[in-house]
């Protein structure tokens, strides 16, 4: 096995090609493990949260216009960390603004959904003892929330019913939980 | 429920920010449900595709370094779909070059990494019928092949072990399969 292969990539120089309203891109270039040079594109996202949040055996999730990939979706409640905001205040937040409910967090999962080329960490939680208690959302969200039986999300889940990664994930991951 | 609730955002114009090796950054202003507008940050990318493999009960995955997350990561093996190349030909591609195996190719899963902010696609495979079949890898790519028990890889992937989606995503997809 190679254990001991050098892999590490260090950073010579970068420069902020854009900074706008969600994303920084950034250019860095970097030496390589055989002492070459090359260049890496780096998209910087604040990070996200998801919810799993179920009310009487059904999930609560949220139906919108995903602007980048030109489709409506249906996925679980979610939305990008503001700054200075922790994760499970986000979850919190994000879940009284997408469904009107309030819950109690666990924090199940965390991963980076593009490790490629995004430093983008999704922080995904299981609510429970949910609550009525809305929040208003941004001017520019629009949603529409649908409740879909608990089985019936499973079996989406595991069939390619979802089309997005934390969405069917999100629900993978908490079967072991619920 | 809101089944006719309005949510497309309609293209007005836009620009590209960038173009870069990987990634193409672009801004459209939109017009929104409520007839106000709004601007979009969009990172289109050519979509990717990522391979479930086993060799005698064992997952083959590739330890690399990536850069915008800034740490190793064990993943399994993955990659960007080339110009005009269709998922399966990039599936077979990239698991040969990462880890020296030629499969036969069942695609299980399809679905948005990002849908928030990136097109990306990712394309996920299980490979059978695994035969010694290398291909040189690109220059710039430095990755060490592991070995990872099935069983152990589920019980990593259900239990926060691995840091990116598709491969959580991917191995616990593949359960249904395998």
């Amino acid at each position: 096995m190679n254990e001991k292969k050098k892999l590490a990539e260090t950073r010579l120089e970068g420069e902020v090609l854009f900074e706008g309203r969600l994303l920084r891109l950034e250019r860095d270039r970097v030496r390589l493990p055989n002492g070459t040079e090359a260049l890496r594109e780096i998209v910087r996202h604040p990070g996200a949260v998801a919810v799993i949040a179920l009310y009487e055996q059904e999930l609560l999730m949220v139906r919108q216009f995903r602007y980048p990939v030109g489709r409506e979706t249906l996925e679980i409640p979610a939305g990008k960390i503001d700054p200075q905001e922790a994760p499970l205040a986000c979850a919190i937040r994000e879940l009284r603004e997408e469904t009107g409910y309030r819950g109690t967090m666990e924090e199940i999962a965390t991963f980076y959904t593009t490790p490629g080329f995004s430093d983008e960490v999704m922080h995904v939680f299981l609510a429970s003892d949910l609550s009525w208690d809305p929040l208003t959302m941004d001017d520019d969200e629009f949603i529409a929330l649908e409740r879909i039986p608990w089985a019936e999300a499973l079996k989406l889940a595991r069939n390619n019913g979802f089309i997005d990664a934390k969405t069917i994930l999100g629900i993978l991951l908490a079967e072991g939980h619920i």
